[in-house]
């Protein structure tokens, strides 16, 4: 240990290094605060490349595990520490190292919030679309790492989509550089992608090359009030049949919307069983939402209530993203479900979410990214009740399994982290199984990156 | 010999498994019909899973070489028989097993060919983006092995993004599926993408789970004639730095605006030094024409011109799409460069080339995906002169080289191949290309699947 925190010493500067337990301690998970999570032995705050080779070559000298970090809001507790590890945070490296407009691609290091990037690329007129609900907090090291992606992926899709090349640490201090800084490239097997989304275990992402869009003109945002979950999702299904391209469709259920009107006397309808909400960022977004509001009342809709202007549809969108706070605060923790089934299933998917709320007597409340069919039932419980903790992880459980009956994956942009890891051979099958261990093998063979999580 | 062929014949019907030396010799080789190739000691065609798995199970078994084939439209030898191999063609599993427009997904076999795909997704309503210039021939099988692109990716991306989950066949025959038929989902590492341009060496793709987008309304096309690639490039540049979404952005230079003439009588105007197309499939086509014409007067356009009709703009369309064919007539044989660079760097390249161009006194033609920074550069050579021969190939290579020192990469969209097996290294680097032999040994441990191309 002495050994340890001396040589991390030698090539890191001495606020770099913290080992005080009671600092490291506050590292030692994300958001999945339950989940488990082990004492680090020391976090380290590197400012440059170089300063993560030297962490790597350590830990490989040492054969101490490292588990890589960004703002620690990942929702499955990918970032967690493992006993005696080295918390790798690179919240300090956070410059935005170029900005290009005529490639329509930045540069940029892995610490840099993505608000911070979203903010500074319209000030170019440029776009970058991936917006988990952490935004303002959240890094776009541990946007790749988690493969993250928000309300605009039913137009825009998910950072995976935006990632085009990246600098990688490996576990050993090697140093190799992925993809590229063009459109196109197809030179040999896409070693970028197989690191979105690989939660720090195959290497440290350390610099990544993103593309932008043009920035689109404002969004407006429509509410529509459903009398079931299925009226709503049937909407949805038209929406999508006919061709519209919103920029955002997400659902809230009656559970969520009171939720949210408790916390944040938003004033959202509380007698509707579905809330849906579509917004266009299209040159003429008010035609597409007369297109859509026409659809919505096919489908059952009892009230459609497009936004007037900006403003208004700034506070819908608020209300949506206050949904989760306004879960966890029903009975202080919440298992967060992120199941994304096709979208022709939408309705069975939430509709066996309410079964499985019944049967265990828990609160559920679903919200979802309702246009890419990825739901996220959030299990309300009280974690000093063990027997209350332990319906809360079975119906968690169940609704993944639901969630795979139906065609679906257990994770459509949270990660698998510690959560969901018992899930993940279910999903990918013995074969799938034995190629990832594989892949971990070639990248990390002494297995010390983020050891525990995935494979 | 005689067993394994006897072997394949236990599982493959009589017609499927073909011997004839004249008719196995006929798939020896893709298009890039000058790469080195060896002759195939059976082909074999199966309609089946199961059929490929018995195939897969007889190569492995007695340690026989497999090349997995399509249309062989491919541009780089990447298709191309070595000696004694089975060569698997996949032409005849080409049934399209789904089309669903609430999912906006296709589920294929890999020997639908997709311009039939296009078609009957566009039946639908319906979308599928990836428009290689062999549209009509090759198969999305293919397509997937070497991640084509084609005219529209400046707009819709590349054949990877198109691409949702997948049905392999291993070496050994085993079963592995890949992905998702959901919009989002993060389990586990994405060996989807691996799988695409990995040009068959990993496993044998069998089904595909492919995204598809909304029919866009029918695109207008612009010609804009420019003195010099110079200003050309400059307006390419202004017309994105200004955000604007073009669904193709192509440059011809006067070789290949005077090669489509002498083979199609298009009456192109010859006097051009550099001919911009540029096509619009948005809500109103003209609008963003006009304004990008603006652009092209500004950049030193000459002479601007709007297609004011579909006709007229499949003609134009049409004059581009015989570029190759075209300039493979001036001197019977070609060897085409896909280097795509930044698209900031993109007059460099094109001056660079026409200057490598005059030091060995051949001719090289340059068509350009060229809003991608995409470049064809398309050397013409009398393959029955050595010197002349020689002389093409040093200037494909220099052509790469330039590549690689403007930020570039080696192949956009046509894969590496035997063509450009020698320069991936250079593109990798030695710890890329120890990870991705790595990668290669994970999938097939005895290499058996298209040996001698990537790794």
């Amino acid at each position: 240990m002495t050994d340890l925190i001396e040589l991390l010493r030698e090539g890191l500067p001495a606020e770099a290094v913290l080992t005080d337990p009671d600092v490291t301690g506050a590292y030692a998970h994300d958001m999945a605060s339950f989940c488990e999570a082990g004492a680090p032995a020391v976090v380290v705050l590197p400012r440059t490349v170089e300063q993560v080779r030297h962490v790597c070559r350590t830990a490989t000298a040492l054969r101490v595990p490292v588990v890589p970090q960004g703002a620690r809001t990942g929702l499955s507790g990918a970032a967690n520490a493992s006993d005696g590890c080295i918390v790798l945070s690179l919240v300090k490296m956070d410059r935005i190292l170029e900005i290009n407009p005529v490639d329509r691609i930045a540069v940029v290091e892995p610490g840099v919030i993505n608000a911070d990037l979203s903010r500074a690329v319209l000030e170019k007129g440029l776009y970058y679309p991936p917006d988990p609900s952490s935004w303002e907090q959240c890094t776009i090291g541990g946007n790749i790492g988690t493969a993250s992606g928000g309300l605009c992926c039913v137009k825009y899709g998910v950072t995976a989509e935006y990632v085009l090349g990246l600098d990688v640490v490996l576990a050993d201090g090697r140093l190799l550089r992925t993809g590229r800084r063009t459109a196109k490239g197809v030179a040999g097997y896409d070693l970028t992608r197989l690191f979105v989304g690989s939660e720090g275990s195959l290497g440290i992402v350390v610099g990544a090359v993103l593309a932008l869009k043009p920035a689109p003109p404002e969004q407006l945002v429509l509410a529509a009030e459903f009398p079931s979950t299925t009226s709503a999702c049937d909407a949805i299904c038209r929406i999508m049949e006919r061709g519209h391209t919103p920029a955002l469709l997400e659902l809230m259920d009656r559970t969520s919307v009171r939720a949210v009107n408790t916390m944040g006397n938003m004033g959202l309808p509380e007698s509707t069983e579905a809330l849906l909400m579509a917004a266009f960022d299209t040159p003429d977004p008010a035609a597409d939402l007369a297109a859509v509001a026409e659809l919505c009342t096919a489908a059952g809709a009892t009230e459609v209530v497009p936004a007037e202007d900006a403003a208004e549809s700034d506070m819908l969108l608020q209300a949506r993203r206050m949904t989760l706070p306004a879960l966890e605060a029903v009975k202080g923790v919440t298992m967060i479900d992120d199941v994304c089934v096709p979208r022709s299933r939408l309705a069975e998917m939430i509709d066996g979410t309410a079964a499985i709320a019944a049967k265990y007597g828990l609160t559920v409340g679903v919200v979802a990214h309702a246009g890419d069919g990825n739901t996220h039932p959030t299990v309300c419980f009280d974690a000093s009740d063990p027997d209350e903790s332990r319906r809360a992880r079975e119906s968690f459980d169940e609704i993944m399994a639901l969630g795979l009956e139906l065609g679906g994956t257990i994770t459509g942009e949270h990660g698998v982290g510690v959560l969901k890891r018992e899930w993940l051979a279910r999903e990918l099958g013995p074969v799938g199984v034995e190629l990832q261990r594989g892949i971990k093998q070639v990248f990390d063979p002494l297995g010390l990156l983020n050891p525990g999580k995935l494979f």
